[in-house]
């Protein structure tokens, strides 16, 4: 074995076997009582920690979902949003109070976590959902990163592929990275998506939509750039260590579906965007039809009212649009079934009945 | 039902049942993958997104083992580690940079976990891994929290109850927090644990040790403390989202553990213990035996060369003292079988032969 200078614990996870006795880890040896079992008799493997990168066969699995990808550039994270947590505060050690250019309207959690790690958020406005490349080219200078979400929570618009290589190459020129927030990328109706690439993008995923695994929490984070995985590894090793392993070989299991199964649910989702969007037309919104994601966004006078009366008054809860910035819209996802959404569609047409005018 | 403002999308998580419609999460409601079940055939639920604060069943458990606890003074977290990140965090929302006390020898993710958040670490020596509360008595004052770490990571020393009592009055005169680091309470040999009280302690845990599960990643913090609860829930909802659902479901198996399943284990530690901290004696080494957890701490001369050489040339794993704040010592772990321990104590006899003077 070539010696390597050995500067921290770090190095020492997950060395083992090749005859290593390892007075290292603080992990106990023994089994964990035959209650936790009593739900999955499998070996107590999953049990110890992992690598905090993720399981190999994991990102071994991955890496052949990504052309040209290899297994040392994922990291293995609890959901897309530790994936984010960890990749700005990762960016904000790097130049702390820097600037973070991102679409407005945003899904809700990008600006605390851009806040949280003592970044500052600065925006570009959609126009009609779509970004503004101009005011990109303009706004990128002296940022340290662009927040792309495509197909984007909460407008359900999709970027352009044209649009994405611009922003690429406009953050490259820039010397800003690009994290590109792609968990609703298999969920297109509509054309086709394009995966940003280069050192300076840093690609967010997650198992949560794709594969309907949202309550087991494994996204990972997938990028070139050597620096930002060893910098996220060292991190998480002080934050939260390995990613639950049970959860991570389930993770393995769905990537062994076939593609059908994506296939399969995107056609789910296309007819219930159908229902959600006429539905809604129909009764008098002004909305975009979703091209990917599963939200609508149409606008309306007063989301503060009427999130309030449709959940206290009918039972039906839709988002306010200012939690994503955009206080003339309310977001309604459509993951529900087409019964559901049909019943609540009727349950919204009662309430508008009852408040003539609430809409324009 | 009584009318609250709604603020934010948090208002809703978890909403469900009772005739509601919800437009509002943005999770898939269409079942993964079979693939995902062929390691584990259960109903879907654990697939869905959770209470972030923690599943009620697993906190009400934990409500029982805490006198005088409810179960709404608990969060559960990915590991103790999140639970640490978390509370720092929220904390440096409260105080900016301020000063955070801390005994070292310290735990290794003690430093970049307050560090990350922006806070200050300062110190106060132990005194023979004991703490020196005149010292902490001078320096609380103007810190915003002080962290507390017994049965020790890495020392293996436990502090006394009186001075446990000591720090949290001092804590509480200062206006400071007592963050308490307990993962290793149930690992106490001789004597009694005190786990200190009121509403500016928080307390760490974690099913890591116990319940010797590491891998799975389920701690949680436990505070009477309604703010900081409130403000760690509102940032986990944006950093993490709810803990792994599956795991939380085991780690309710775990509580239904006998009590005599941790007996037995302090028993076997203790065990070991023995053979390692006489094995370390025997070969001239100067240790503290330890009192609680599961390290042996002893001085050497140049942990870095003696980390190095018993890697590489006798394949064992020491962890280097200088990662815990203590450059002139080596920290052994002996969560291995006997066996092993022996084992090892064999390899370290050889090198030190080959060695003369390298211990003093």
């Amino acid at each position: 074995m070539e010696k390597q200078n050995i500067s921290s614990a770090s190095f020492f996870i997950g060395k083992q076997g090749e005859g290593i006795i390892s007075f290292g880890s603080g992990q106990p040896d023994l089994p964990p009582p035959k209650e936790v079992y009593s739900i999955y008799e499998k070996a107590p493997k999953i049990f110890r920690y992992g690598l905090i990168q993720g399981e190999e066969n994991l990102r071994q699995a991955l890496s052949k979902e990504h052309m040209g990808a290899h297994f040392d550039q994922f990291v293995i994270t609890n959901g897309g949003s530790e994936a984010l947590d960890l990749v700005f505060r990762v960016i904000a050690g790097q130049m702390k109070g820097g600037k973070v250019l991102l679409p407005r309207p945003y899904y809700y959690s990008y600006l605390p976590i851009i806040q949280f790690a003592g970044l500052k958020p600065v925006f570009t406005e959609l126009v009609d959902g779509k970004i503004d490349i101009d005011d990109v080219r303009q706004k990128i200078k002296g940022c340290v990163a662009f927040l792309l979400n495509s197909p984007s929570n909460p407008t359900g618009r999709a970027q352009a592929p044209e649009i994405i290589q611009e922003i690429e190459l406009l953050t490259k020129e820039a010397g800003a990275y690009l994290v590109a927030d792609e968990v609703y990328k298999d969920l297109v109706y509509d054309g086709t998506h394009y995966s940003p690439k280069g050192n300076h993008v840093i690609t967010i995923d997650s198992f949560s939509k794709t594969f309907a695994l949202c309550g087991l929490r494994v996204g990972f984070i997938y990028t070139a750039n050597k620096k930002i995985i060893e910098s996220v590894v060292e991190m998480k090793v002080h934050t939260s260590m390995n990613t639950n392993l049970l959860a991570q070989e389930m993770a393995l299991g769905a990537l062994r579906a076939p593609k059908s199964f994506i296939d399969n649910q995107r056609e789910i989702w296309r007819g219930r965007r159908d229902v959600i969007y006429q539905g809604l037309k129909d009764l008098g919104f002004d909305l975009w039809k979703p091209e990917g994601a599963f939200y609508v966004f149409p606008k309306v006078k007063d989301p503060e009212k009427i999130v309030s009366d449709l959940f206290y008054d009918h039972k039906v809860i839709v988002y306010n649009g200012s939690w994503f910035g955009a206080p003339d819209r309310i977001r309604l996802s459509y993951a529900l079934d087409t019964d559901k959404i049909q019943e609540g569609l009727r349950r919204i047409e009662t309430y508008l009945k009852s408040e003539p005018g609430i809409l324009s």
